[in-house]
């Protein structure tokens, strides 16, 4: 190949390429006109430096300080006591935490002052994983001290809340893990972190943090418990057979598994994923700020962008798409509450049978098993934040099983009472 | 206007009235060539000679007489013993005929074969009222002494199954509702049956039969429980208030009410159905046929034929689409299975129960009706003709009801036997 040609090809490519970029939206606007220098330095963790490179992005993202539930009817980013909204939560988390204090948080803006401000007890620095940029650069400098270390001695290291550095490369603004976890976990099921399609990196910085999630016993290290797979089933098996418990629950003596808000996993199998569909698609969706069109960085219910979130795929109305969403959650909600329901009844019977000398043990055991099972399914679509949306079907897939395990929880601890035949 | 204008907009109306119809195909085809007499005569019954003035919808009709499972996965058009695929159906069923014999119906084709050759007992001529399009004249000559005359006496006036004529105007060949219940059905709710336009009549005379429907207790006429509304807990509701019963199970003497595949309630709050959506747009969509291009009138599971029924409005290819059918199905199908077991021992508690003379007649009484209720919602997506796919949101959520109330009958009646504290 002569020169000619090959100059050509590159020109070619390199045309292909920003035709792409600008098709995708692949690439960030331009810095600001007036800076002088070219890229954000290595190691710059702080949003307001990011700001003034990228001034349209921020602009967006200041916005995630606004707290209004907005066109949400179970959501929003405004801050409310989910045990004062649903008292049923303070039976199903008794004796933990969460049954304690259980409140709504609040934008990504807020996490490093929301995770100060709950009364939970914080076992680790591990709480602070995903609450800010600084924490990869600890993670990196202490190794596994990190998750021992306690959280209060990292408390003087976070500065910014959750921003920009977390899902970019400063240096040419890729989409980037920055979180150890994801990557194990992918590892885990077999899946190469280096080899994620740019539209996956557009779920893949979300679930770094957006996944349900344990902390090791004695390390205390992070683990996204995805070795089975992220079917809810495959999880709650993969904690069973680790027998991993976050908390006894005093009234059951019941080994209980919390789970935490698992939007990439539930929204993995859905419709909209078989579809190409990415978290940012909905979440981030193109919007006009300040002299540019960018992908929005208030992070909030697409309920509030539908025409931006939705309607770019789905030509119907507004009110119909609004409609089709709150059926959704509508249906869910009224399942989740008969979920609720029927654990609760379960706990009351286990701690009956506990607090019965003449119990069978065995009977006991598998009611304790029956009601972990319940609880944890339950509450991967009730710690999900989307009531049900992000997966229909599975959710309420889902839920039939939590309903159908708590009932049996119940009788088999009445069955544990019962005088022998 | 002057005579001009008068004529030319006539005809603009004309010629967008005939794009409208081409457009939408909303006219068959015209009558074949080589017939002398321009319309169907008045009370003409027979589909063999519909089909020599329609000789391409009469040949999509014959292929009704296929029996294949085709692409279904839990459905298809061949006969099979749901009670050898599923025994718990014979408990769920007991001491009801649909507990002894309960075989998939074939095709619109074999509608007289089939219910002759049922071993279920039938309780009067109703039972031929969907059979074929003689029944409306018989219901005009006799007025209400048809739904009570005896199924056999009416044997010999039932020359042709389901056919033209059920559904067709033989003049103009506009789609007819031809069964009263439907209309009543309408009317009850407050609707207009004169209103619906051309594209709900597409839905609806599929829905004079592919609905759930009781017979009236000594009249024995067909009524469609909507007066509440098409909600299977507003017909269930319906049905409780009119104390209906089908039958009283023997062992637990619950009185029970059976569903009869509501396709048209259950998709008529479907996702599709607010797209505007009717059931022949999937189950009889346009295919060439001979030299025309015709509504096919082989009515059978839309898995085979996704590229007309599906990929006139999904662009996502056949592999997905089937995938994407599957996957609700399967969900659906394993959650009617923790259903059906919760029911079955629910009725295996209340059968002991009632053979407990200690037993509180009061809680018993209230897990009867129970039973009920979770036999109602189990059997409302049991009985509906497409394992869920009508309305997946729908059928996993009365599923759920379902599994709930099921296990709820089985601790009272085990509340009814246990000793007073």
């Amino acid at each position: 190949m002569n020169k000619k040609v090959l100059l050509f090809t590159g020109a070619a490519v390199l045309v292909l390429a920003l035709g792409l970029a600008i098709g995708y939206g692949i690439k960030p606007s331009a810095p600001a006109a007036n800076m002088t220098v070219k890229s954000i330095p290595e190691g710059e963790l702080n949003p307001e430096v990011w700001g003034k490179y990228y001034p349209d992005q921020y602009a967006s993202y200041l916005k995630n300080k606004e707290m209004t539930q907005g066109n949400s009817k179970y959501g929003g980013s405004a801050k409310f006591d989910r045990l004062e909204r649903d008292p049923m939560l303070k039976t199903l988390f008794s004796g933990y935490g969460f049954g304690q204090d259980y409140t709504k948080d609040r934008g990504h803006i807020y996490a490093i002052q929301d995770v100060l401000d709950t009364k939970r007890k914080k076992p680790s620095a591990s709480c602070w994983t995903c609450k800010g940029p600084e924490v990869p650069g600890l993670i990196n400098q202490m190794g596994d001290a990190y998750y021992t270390a306690s959280f209060d001695s990292l408390k003087d290291k976070m500065h910014y809340s959750v921003s920009c550095a977390d899902c970019h490369d400063p240096k040419t603004m890729d989409l980037k893990i920055t979180r150890p976890a994801f990557i194990e976990g992918l590892k885990a099921m077999g899946k190469d972190p280096n080899q994620l399609t740019r539209q996956e990196m557009r779920s893949a910085v979300c679930g770094q943090c957006h996944v349900t999630y344990y902390f090791a016993p004695k390390t205390n290290k992070v683990i996204f418990p995805w070795a089975n797979g992220m079917n809810v089933d495959q999880i709650s098996k993969y904690e069973n057979d680790q027998k991993f418990s976050d908390w006894t629950m005093p009234d059951t003596k019941t080994p209980m598994a919390k789970v935490r808000h698992p939007e990439y996993e539930m929204f993995s199998s859905s419709v909209h994923a078989a579809n190409g569909v990415s978290c940012a698609d909905c979440h981030m969706p193109y919007v006009k700020e300040g002299q540019s069109k960018i992908s929005s960085h208030h992070w909030e219910s697409p309920l509030n962008t539908i025409s931006q979130s939705c309607q770019s795929c789905h030509k119907q109305s507004e009110d119909y798409l609004k409609k089709q969403v709150i059926d959704v959650q509508d249906k869910t909600n009224q399942t989740q509450m008969a979920a609720e329901k029927s654990i609760v009844a379960a706990i009351d019977a286990i701690k009956k049978a506990t607090n019965d000398p003449k119990a069978d043990p065995k009977l006991l055991e598998e009611a304790r098993q029956l009601h972990r099972d319940a609880s944890f399914r339950w509450d991967f679509v009730a710690s999900e934040n989307s009531t049900g949306f992000h997966n229909p079907t599975e959710a309420l897939r889902v839920l039939g099983e939590a309903i159908d395990l708590g009932h049996q929880a119940e009788m088999k601890a009445t069955q544990a009472m019962s005088p022998k035949q």
